[in-house]
């Protein structure tokens, strides 16, 4: 099934140098002539996949089998030209790894690409190929679309098959790729899915007023005249307050719910092999993982509460459907090689816009609509449980209106 | 100053590979004859000091001058041929470095070297030099000459000048040497410390039994029959509990007050370069500076307690002179690759009897007299401040009476 691969011509250092995995697309397939890369904790038979962490790498044999999206997308004609970076073993939101290197984000030149799934972000928005996949457990396919102009989908959590990729939480992981277009993004969607994906409206619109609070203000006014021009779409659109409960904000604790919660997950996942291999991390990463292995069982039943309570309120806002909008992040892409104290600022203010998605299973598009700066920004789009379709039709309809 | 080196003979992996400082021994002096290595931590005018860390190497600028005792030593006719490995920033105790490979333990095949002068001990335990320099913080010294059957000294804190070496907690910090003999020890030290190192004997020798009860039965029984012999050399012995405290064992809060801090310093040393770079760390050492960031001023406060009461303990055993007789490590070394858990109960149980030297500022010499299942075991002596040299000449009085 392999082939000799051509040469990857990749300035962007997007792609793994050491693991050049090759599948020519199936003949007649609805993705012919689509080129598409796979983030490196996507399996391919006879690959180590190397999840960011040569460590990892070293202490992994090759895959047996390739992972069910991977074979799904080359049954359907694409053709896979290669894996692409990651931050280490998927934690980090940022596509900085000091193990090999930060892509360059060809649209936010000496900004961060976005992470985890960076060099995915970067290969697309480069246009080194046509779209490329990735996973989002906490943001990871959100963040860097947005950091990259690009559009990428968090989809309904449960509804595509994670089997053969690195799990890093489960309760949150999910596959997502990246497109430069919703054409060409529903396209690949409709594959992943298995079912039609066309245009299409919601019923109603509703705008979380708090979350655009929480972006910085410069990326709220970005957004706000493509948000009006979408808005005209819709035939119903409200504001509403998502993380305001009793008068108080509550967005601190949802983003920390879900770091105790994903945090002890992760820990599960790999301390095995950490207590065996005492693996190279970025002190950043080791930080998290020392941090995951000291959440008490007593955090995580705290945490469980506070997770139901924005299940609950979710449920609420969501009770009649349609879709809320919000900032996929609170800000543009950030330069490259911060200090550890703007990092750390900088991801707990994202996860406080990026944890209802996976707090919910709730399906999150977003679209690149604007610019700050000259660095791209996206609006994101949540549905219900498997509104992901219905997501990627209504990014086509506001691909044209804003075109337009 | 530098001339070309010649290339280095290193079956053992002890040496930097890309760090060759090569100093030839100024003719005539004391030392003529003897060549050395130095830990990558001594400064060499030209060269990057490495540390054992690739990322503090990649952002710190070549040396501008060279380490006093580098230089005293070479102007005493030595000749420098490299800089060796050690753990990461002095951050070990075993030796394992895995960014540049765990150096062979010519003496205990299989078995970690201890660190974290690593090289050093290596190198001079395969006869690949002479003698070399070591740090000692924490037993770095000790415990690498223990597990590869050297001689070793943690020589009286503030006597040898540090300048030109990485700090890792000023108030532990010493600059200690490895020799196979004790008559090379001797003249070294004697260049070092710029004083005579006469054959000589203590007053008197006390026991420390309750160390001794420390070590693993195997290690204890092994050194006993050399102590036996040792004992005969002094007119006066006894035994000694150092460690009991009205009634109840005190070592494990005499180690944990070290640590905590020795990681306040540690943490304080390196903190801005951690938030700067985001370095790559094993997730051991990661996590000792994550544990060390987290140390509170209440934790320092109550830790500053009990070393003032192991040091009063102590200066009232000491009161009369004499050396305390102690095992050096509580066990032979231990197997390359150990999980994270065994070497975290490793390195606690190590420190509770390597406390004491850091923790009093007093010298500790080691001294390779036995062998448990084939493993080199070493035997420590302490004296008051500034018994470096006659603990040095107590070494020689002992090499000749096991030898006779």
């Amino acid at each position: 099934m392999t082939q000799t691969p051509p040469v990857i011509n990749d300035p962007l250092d997007a792609f793994c140098k050491d693991t050049q995995a090759y599948f020519e697309g199936v003949p007649g397939g609805p993705l012919s002539g689509l080129t598409f890369a796979a983030k490196d904790i996507f399996d391919v038979a006879g690959h180590v996949t190397g999840c960011g962490n040569p460590d990892w790498k070293a202490t992994h044999e090759p895959a047996r089998d390739t992972a069910w999206v991977v074979q799904t997308l080359v049954d359907a004609g694409a053709t896979m030209v290669g894996k692409t970076h990651t931050d280490e073993l998927t934690r980090g939101i940022l596509g900085e790894n000091p193990h090999y290197g930060t892509p360059i984000n060809p649209k936010a030149p000496g900004r961060v690409p976005g992470g985890s799934s960076s060099g995915s972000a970067a290969a697309v928005a480069g246009e080194l190929v046509d779209f490329a996949l990735g996973s989002d457990t906490g943001g990871s396919v959100r963040i860097p679309a947005s950091f990259c102009g690009l559009y990428g989908l968090r989809p309904t959590h449960g509804r595509i098959p994670v089997e053969g990729l690195l799990a890093q939480a489960p309760s949150y992981d999910t596959i997502g790729w990246f497109a430069r277009d919703a054409e060409t993004f529903a396209r690949v969607g409709s594959v992943i899915l298995q079912v039609p994906v066309p245009a299409g409206r919601p019923s109603k619109l509703m705008i979380a007023e708090d979350l655009f609070e929480a972006a910085e203000g410069a990326v709220a006014d970005a957004l706000r005249p493509s948000l009006e021009r979408i808005r005209a779409l819709v035939s119903g659109s409200s504001s509403v307050r998502l993380t305001t409960s009793g008068g108080t904000d509550q967005s601190t604790a949802w983003a920390e719910q879900q770091n105790t919660l994903q945090s002890r997950e992760a820990w599960v996942e790999l301390r095995d092999w950490i207590d065996e291999v005492n693996p190279r991390f970025s002190y950043q990463v080791g930080e998290r993982y020392h941090l995951a292995a000291n959440v008490t069982d007593a955090q995580v039943e705290e945490a469980a509460v506070v997770r139901d309570s924005v299940r609950a309120r979710l449920d609420e806002v969501f009770s009649d459907g349609g879709f809320v909008c919000l900032p996929t992040s609170p800000v543009a892409a950030p330069p490259r090689g911060q200090t550890l104290s703007d990092r750390r600022d900088g991801q707990s203010r994202i996860l406080r816009l990026t944890c209802m998605g996976g707090t919910t299973g709730r399906p999150q598009i977003t679209i690149p609509v604007a610019e700050v700066y000259g660095l791209p920004v996206g609006l994101s789009f949540m549905g219900n449980r498997g509104a992901d379709e219905a997501l990627m039709g209504f990014a086509i309809e506001i691909e044209k209106a804003l075109a337009g």
